[in-house]
Parts: C-alpha cells; sequence; structure tokens
C-alpha cells in the first residue's frame, strides 16, 4: 500500500493520459498517421520554446542534443566558451573537448550563476559559440538567459542553451531573446518518460551549420531539418514516446504556458520557505524554478536522507552529484505537479529529518509553505 | 471495428506483457531497482547475442548503435569495407563518409548478397573494420555472417554486423563465429517500440576502441562499458522502454531463442510459398527469415498496393525503398507472431490483389502457406 512520488530532477511523474497510450498498440511511422501525430507534437514544441525555428526531434536523451548542438555548428579547432557552474555545464567542456574543440572554461563555485560580463569579456571574433544552461540542474541555479543573449547576440557567434531540466519552469523565449540552439530532453517539464530529445535552432545557427565539418549522423541537423519539413525523422522515431508527449503537450496547452511558469515560481518558492523555516539552508544564490538544492544540516548525510525518503516514505527525491555527494539534496518541481504534491514533498523532509534524528520544529517547514500555496 | 495488423520491419507488434508495463508510473534510475532491472535486460540480451561480451544499450535507434560502431573503433582516413546492397548497407557507407574514412564499398546489386570471397580479396593490413547487415531489411537478403566473419576472423580488422533486423530471426552467434561487434535496435525482433539500440563488444573491438580518435560522446563505448559494469548507463537511460525489454526478453526466455528461430524460418518459408503459389517472384535471392521481399505482378502499383492493405485492411506491410519504391512490398515475420498471423498476412495478399484487379487463383497462396504451418 505503499505510495510512490517522484521528486526527482527527471524523469518526473508521467500523467495517466500519457502513460495510458504508452500502452496502446504499435504501429509504423512511415503513415500518414504518424507525420500528423509527429506534425501535432512539432508545433507543440514550437510554443513550449516560444519559437518559430525548426524543432528537431531526436530518439535520444538530452546529452544527445546537446552532443548535435557541438557536431553541427563547430569545426575541428573553433574556439567556443562554456560555463562550468556543475555537472551539466562541465558536461559542455566535455563533449566540446571531445570534438576537438578550444574550450574556453570559466569556472564557476557549484551554486553560483554566470554573470553576463564574464561572457561579454571572453567574446571575441574567434568564438564560434557559446554553451550555457537554463537550469544547471546538479545545482538548483537558474541562469539569466536573455542577458546572456544580449551580449552573444552583438558577435557572430551562437548561444546554445540547454534547456533540459529548466523548460517549462524557468522563462525561455527563444526567439524574442535570440537563442540560437535551445536543447530540451523529454523527461522534466515535458513530462514523458526519457528518450526523446529536441532542438529548436534558428537561421543564424543554420549559417554555422552549413560551415560545421565536425562529423554527425545520428543528430545530423540538417537531414532531420529536411525531414521535420514533412513531418518526418531521417532515423526510426520513438513512436510511443511521441504519441506521449502529443498527450501531455494537450495538457499544457490546456493548462497554458504562463499559468504552468507562474505555478512552477510558487511551488519552488513554498519549497523554499518551507526548507528556510527549518533552519535549513538553500544551496542555489540564483534558485531555479526546476529544481531545489538545499544543504544538508550538518553532521547528516544527504545520500543517507535520500535513501531514508524512498526506503521508507516512497519519496524519490535526488542527491548531490560528485563533489555534491552527500552533502545536498534536491527537489523538483517540474511537470505534473500540483499544490498538494508540494506539500507532500515538504512534509517528507520532515518525516525523513525525524527519522535520522535531526531536530527541529515540526510542522515547521509545511505551515511556511502553505502560507505561500494558499495565496 | 476494423483490426490492425503489423507486418512491417520494424517496429513490429509489442506484446502486451510489454505494452502494459510502458503504462506504469516512472521511477528514478539512479537506484537500485533500476539498477537490478538493467542487469536482468543485460543478461537477457546476452543470452539473445549468444555472447560473453559487453552488451552496451543507448537510448536511441538502430543507426545511433551503428554509428557508434564507426565512432568508437576507426580513426580519420582509417580504411573500411562495406557491402552496399540496400538501404541499410548504404548506411554504414554514408556514416564512413561522414566521419572522414576510406571507405570501400563493395557494390552488390539490391536483392543479393555479399559473397565472403569478394571481402577476402579486399581485405589487406590496411582494412581497420567490415561493416555488414546480418539481414538487409530493403531487400530481405541474410548475408552468410559466420562465412565473413571466418574470413575477417584471419586478419586483423573488426566485424561488424548490423543485426538489428536479424535479430532473433536469421542465426547470430555472435562468440561461436567471432562478430566483433553486433548491433540491435529494440523495434524488431525484441519486440517493444523503437528507441533503444544496443552494441555487444568483443575484446579485439575494445582493443580498437582504446586506440580510436574518432569524435564520439553520446555513443562513447568506453563510458558505456563502465557503466554497465555497475548495471547503469552514464546518460538518463530510456526507463520505460528498458521496463518493456525485461519483459519480451522474458518472453523470448520463456518460448526459447531456438524455437523462435524454428519458428521464424517456417512462417518466412510459408509466406514464400504462399507468394510463389500466387506467381509472384521473391525479390531476394538469399531469403531472410526476419522480411520477405516480393515483386510487384507487371503494371501493379506496390506503394498502391501497400496502402490498400493498410487502408482497407487494416494490415502494414512495407513497401520499397528508394529505387525498389513502387516495384516490391514487404512482409515482416519478425518477434510477436504466431502460424495464423502469417496466414492472414498471405490472406490479406490475396484480398489487397483481387482490390487491385490482378488476377490468380483465390486461396492459392494461403493453401501453399497452410501446408507449411501445419507441419
Amino acid at each position: 500500500m505503499k505510495k510512490e512520488y517522484l521528486y526527482s530532477p527527471g524523469p518526473t511523474t508521467v500523467p495517466p493520459e500519457a502513460l495510458s497510450v504508452m500502452g496502446a498498440p504499435m504501429f509504423h511511422h512511415r503513415t500518414a498517421r504518424f507525420r500528423s501525430l509527429f506534425g501535432e507534437v512539432i508545433e507543440g514544441l514550437k510554443d513550449v520554446f516560444q519559437t518559430a525555428n525548426d524543432v528537431l526531434v531526436f530518439a535520444a536523451s538530452g546529452t544527445g542534443a546537446m552532443e548535435g548542438s557541438v557536431a553541427n555548428v563547430c569545426s575541428p579547432g573553433d574556439r567556443v566558451i562554456t560555463v562550468n557552474g556543475g555537472k551539466f555545464g562541465e558536461r559542455w567542456g566535455q563533449i566540446g573537448r571531445a570534438y576537438g574543440l578550444d574550450v574556453d572554461e570559466i569556472m564557476l563555485e557549484w551554486g553560483t550563476g554566470v554573470d553576463p560580463a564574464q561572457i561579454d569579456k571572453r567574446l571575441n571574433k574567434k568564438v564560434k559559440a557559446v554553451y550555457i544552461q537554463l537550469c544547471e540542474t546538479s545545482t538548483g541555479v537558474a541562469t539569466d538567459v536573455e542577458a546572456v543573449a544580449r551580449v552573444v547576440g552583438k558577435t557572430d557567434a551562437v548561444l546554445v542553451v540547454d534547456a533540459i531540466s529548466g523548460l517549462l519552469c524557468d522563462e525561455m523565449l527563444t526567439d524574442t531573446w535570440g537563442v540560437d540552439i535551445a536543447v530540451a530532453g523529454s523527461q522534466k517539464g515535458l513530462m514523458i518518460p526519457p528518450g526523446l530529445a529536441c532542438a529548436a535552432v534558428s537561421e543564424k545557427a543554420w549559417g554555422l551549420v552549413e560551415k560545421a565539418t565536425l562529423p554527425r549522423y545520428y543528430f545530423d541537423f540538417k537531414k532531420h531539418r529536411k525531414s521535420v519539413a514533412k513531418n518526418d525523422t531521417p532515423y526510426t522515431p520513438g513512436v510511443s514516446l511521441v504519441r506521449a508527449l502529443r498527450e501531455t503537450l494537450a495538457l499544457v496547452k490546456a493548462e497554458g504556458r504562463d499559468t504552468m511558469l507562474a505555478n512552477a515560481a510558487t511551488y519552488a518558492r513554498a519549497i523554499r520557505a518551507g526548507m528556510q523555516a527549518l533552519g535549513l539552508e538553500l544551496f542555489s544564490r540564483a534558485p531555479s524554478n526546476a529544481v531545489t538544492a538545499v544543504r544538508m544540516p550538518e553532521g547528516a548525510d544527504g545520500d543517507e536522507f535520500v535513501k531514508t525518503l524512498r526506503d521508507r516514505l516512497g519519496v524519490t527525491f535526488a542527491g548531490g552529484q560528485e563533489a555534491l555527494k552527500g552533502k545536498i539534496f534536491r527537489i523538483a518541481s517540474m511537470g505534473y505537479l500540483n499544490q498538494f504534491d508540494v506539500l507532500t514533498a515538504v512534509a517528507a523532509v520532515e518525516h525523513a529529518l525525524r527519522a535520522m534524528g535531526v531536530s527541529f520544529a515540526p510542522g515547521a517547514a509545511v505551515k511556511a509553505a502553505q502560507e505561500l500555496l494558499v495565496e
């Protein structure tokens, strides 16, 4: 009878509307039926990204689209700027180096965000692309993408934003801000299982794609662009996931993108207030609305905390990664979530701290969260 | 009330056991629960591939693992041999050229298979790898992989086999024959939706991986090997598909790999006999048991035939690709299929030919097929 609650920063809870279609019989993808489905999904994604640019969809997890955003844009030895303020910013640097690029990596203290002036200072005619995160999932830090876009937009460099965990939680106005490539994954705000990745690609970026000589095949943007123009894919698409995505995009449309963003902001604020009411310290200096990272109290182990939550309470949070292992825990507020789910997450923290013998004022977190949720 | 029947050479029918778990609630992958699931899946795949080698699993369709089998094995300018006897053999050449390799492409008349002596003749010290298909899906041609492995095994080159459509239909003894990399996709004999790709990698291949300098990241074999040793993945896995795969691998185990292969042989023979009883010509000179390609009768269009089957009868076959468009149709006999499904496919051909005004002896195909199926 133990119920399960999923607050990991991907995969997130999949709504029953999407789960049920994944159990429907399989069908062939080289058909009008698939093209009609895929066309709807592409339209829905354009709205989510707030873009009129081409949106490409890959059968892959988000990292695949990140790699594609390097291999399709750059040539060997090209200079790129990346921001390493966590595990996913670090990944941009790793991909760049794997492809033989000249990576100018801005090293940040994890938990802090990049100052757009730091990027501005390093921009010059040699820089081909700037790679950042909308939300750095490992630390819960949001980037001021609009401000970064303003400095990059003055140059010939393209701005590539990993919006995998931030999308539909932190604002992302791809076209208005001038983001050249925005990358998403399916298992976060898009609310379906992992296995699809997307990239919205601007005309400025297509200009670079034409000249880029790094090798690519499965993630070849030009091949995907040509296919998507006919609501098709160059290689076999993830049919069951595309079908599920149509359902969750319909939910996004019904709820409204703006409402989802406003809710995510409220939920994240309530979680933060709850944690602070327990005397816990927030890890992020620029908190994202997608995921909240919280420092473990002195002497308590974050991995044990996460395990206690999962095994005793059926509640899945994420722990810290790499240097943050055992030091923080992370609560996602992405996707299929309402005010009661948020209250449950906050309440679960109190239960688990109690189980670990940490002293606090019981009810303080839920009261603080509820004050904001009731508004 | 129209029932749907899927005989496309991928995706294939997904058994209800696998469909139902895809509709189960999502869970986090960085957990003992996932590792236990993934470990079971890897064991099942090793049995399917008949290998003790590492089996890597990617969230991607089969082409992703094909690309990985090039990027992880070769360095720029390396010479490789590919066999182009159809769309998927052509793909090996395209990937090789995309990565700047020196591709020695054996051009075959589509519908014919490669003579191992042709490969033997071209092998020399410069050749790094040989890329072939177990079943060339576009033509229904099976390769004598064992014989090719014998000639390649005498050299330092590795043999890479795209077993995407052939696996569990045409025999594939990875270790016994000495296949260095065998690639599979999830939506064929493995009977789940598209979105997972696998590669079984030999020690000889790992030796090349250590030295290969082509760039790769998402499909980095070494990273995947390190993770799979802990029943984990370097990037977010396709959780719902992995879960479904455990179910179909359990079905394979219960049925028995040998029984599945024997059945596939019988089913393909029955389909061939049925088509020949109608006076239709088989396209493949070396027919695979995974998919049967049949020439359209003179004056009848294959695309119209496929459309008639789908729209009027709810039966999905595949048409011809590229130069074969409109000229052939293809009936898959992969995966979740029994003798009645085979009879239905054969019967559907009679119905569709009749609808198109082609003359034949009604019942001839089902009689010929049934004679073999009853045995």
